[in-house]
């Protein structure tokens, strides 16, 4: 054989897929210069990151440090425990007055793993999904990953920046569309879907056979008004939540669905092969969490200052323009007038002003160079001294 | 629009996707058998389950508890804790005197989230990738799910059950390979590779660019002779572990993979964008079990006492045909004197002397209707037990 064959077969073993190459999140650049300033003496204030600052419940961490004084920790049925499917199901007529049956409740590793059973259930390889634009970076990259096809929509001021039944038919008119992913609070941008937005934009999907998967990982965070869930609107939509944000779970990785009963079995298969069960101290700990919700409203209640501390302050210190900061933890500013690279703002704003935030190119191909998404989930004593700061480096 | 219209996109809202088709595994019907005999009173031995029936070890709960007492779990890098991927590292000096840079250590979900990252990066969509039959049943569909080929190389007696590199190349004539996955001890059979057949098969694979990745979750394991990583023999191997195993870490999800080094930037994006990070308390345990490599020595010595028990006394028990037992905690028979259908022979031998086994078609379309593969992972006064009941049953 030739030393060029041999050569490009030993650099084939060495190459990664096409697939495989999805974008990193600028996001951990933020995080490795942050963590620099730090290492050399410096005070950061952490807005770059989608993680609350507190930790589990109480019932929480007790329920998981029994389960290790017991030290058994085998698996689970792939679905999830049956206790904790029951107690989320339970969650839903608590919160929403809505019947789930705990059959229709699949206990995932967090909502990363709900999205990948999901789209593999729902999806073919080459089918097209609608995403609205901003949004969460890993949507598009797992549907690609996957085989799938991300269609961003952008959203707009004029619909409260929803994404509507209309822009979304709009698409589908133009190459046929299989299915449709919303989140409400939404990641980067805070806002929400009003009952009557989701309503409509579910009918139009389903009027069109395109499946509609809601990603409600920040329900329980809702200021503007309260959340509404998808499940209480179809019976055909897919439902993902996480006990990572309102629940402070982040590092647990666990989550769940509400599907359709009709796709149940093939969860249940796809789980067994791709993952066995969900990590069973994670799914001891889910249940009793629900038990913490008093602990849980007050860490709520302190975001809610924070998103006041900011909504006054930001204007004051120059940052004026922003979308409705209706949920979640996450404030998403325009910073195009002072800057048509919000990476190189970013940047500057740590370098210069000690406070770390998220540039929106992360979020948003279209226009995500004039954004940056500050994530409230610390201390206000932060969030004041955020304020400030960001008035000093901006005058 | 019509009814008939309107209906079928109804259906379609309900149907799930042929690529999430894939089979369930029959030992959740065997374990759902042995359940209800259980709850009518009767006493099953558990031998159907890969899953060993003692706790983590004691440094690694210990660990868990103490961050637990500290509260905070938060995510992690996406490549997992720096100090459990040095520890990783550290593991491969001590074990297989085989040096590995901590920057090639992946931490994963398991092993099974390490198989959806390996395949996902190494493999396009349409790839084939060859497997031994018997084998781990996931590999098949995680590798269908994501869009590959499965293609299962029947192993045989004279070759002592390994694939061999003659085999692959043979298969790659007929239709090119791009990656061919073993284990080692594998399961169901419990046969392991030795370091020559090992080496021939990768040397094989590589100089016709077909990528190796090799399942090592048995390691530790071995009786027959010391078992032998790839990643000591190739560069270009791809390595997969857990803490299921050795470490009886079943439940807590964690695993992780030794890498070349141009593959980690494509595995930590993947990583980032499909999971965020691996269980942070089962990483936080992992590197504590290390240390408690003196408890698993016992249990393995218990395993190997179970070996002895079971080789000598189901051939008087009339199962005297059965693969060399090196390693794991699996011991495949071959049941052809008494049925053509394993599964009606594994659920006759629940009902009636409450032994529960995994029949073979699980792990094998070839001739897995043969074949029983029975788990020695529990007590050794339980395999006496079944020892005795099997003979009695047969005779």
């Amino acid at each position: 054989m030739s030393d060029t064959i041999l050569r490009a077969r030993a650099n084939h073993l060495l190459a990664a897929s096409g697939r495989s190459d999805v974008p990193s999140f600028m996001v951990m650049d933020v995080m490795a210069a942050a963590a620099r300033i730090e290492a050399a003496g410096g005070h950061v204030i952490h807005m770059e990151v989608g993680q609350p600052a507190a930790p589990a419940p109480q019932t929480a961490i007790k329920a998981a440090q029994a389960a290790l004084a017991r030290g058994q920790v085998e698996y689970t049925a792939a679905l999830g425990m049956p206790s904790l499917r029951a107690r989320i199901a339970r969650h839903y007529r608590d919160t929403y007055k809505c019947d789930v049956d705990p059959e229709q409740v699949v206990v995932t590793i967090g909502s990363s793993g709900a999205f990948i059973l999901a789209f593999l259930a729902l999806f073919e390889p080459g089918d097209r999904v609608a995403i609205a634009a901003p949004g969460y970076p890993p949507y598009r990259h797992i549907l690609t990953a996957l085989g799938c096809e991300p269609v961003l929509i952008e959203t707009h001021a004029e619909t409260r920046h929803a994404l509507t039944g209309e822009a979304l038919l709009e698409a589908h008119r133009k190459k046929p569309l299989k299915g449709v992913l919303v989140a409400s609070p939404a990641n980067p941008t805070g806002t929400m879907m009003s009952r009557e937005a989701l309503s409509d934009l579910i009918a139009a999907a389903e009027s069109e056979g395109i499946r509609f998967i809601s990603d409600e990982i920040y329900h329980g965070l809702d200021y503007a008004f309260p959340a509404v869930t998808a499940a209480e609107l179809s019976p055909n939509a897919l439902v993902i939540n996480s006990f990572s944000k309102y629940f402070c779970m982040t590092g647990w990785r666990v989550g769940w669905m509400v599907v359709p009963p009709s796709l149940v079995r093939s969860m249940e298969r796809l789980q067994q092969n791709l993952s066995i069960s969900v990590p069973t101290l994670s799914q001891i700990a889910a249940e009793a969490a629900f038990d913490g919700a008093a602990e849980m409203e007050e860490i709520k209640h302190g975001y809610q200052e924070n998103r006041r501390i900011l909504t006054a302050g930001l204007p004051q210190a120059g940052l004026s323009n922003f979308l409705p900061a209706d949920g979640a933890f996450y404030l998403y500013a325009d910073v195009s007038a002072f800057t048509d690279d919000s990476f190189a703002f970013a940047k500057q704003m740590l370098e210069q002003a000690h406070v770390a935030v998220t540039p929106g190119a992360d979020f948003d191909p279209f226009h995500g160079k004039s954004f940056i998404r500050l994530s409230y989930a610390r201390s206000s004593d932060e969030m004041q001294d955020a304020v400030t700061r960001i008035r000093k480096w901006l005058a």
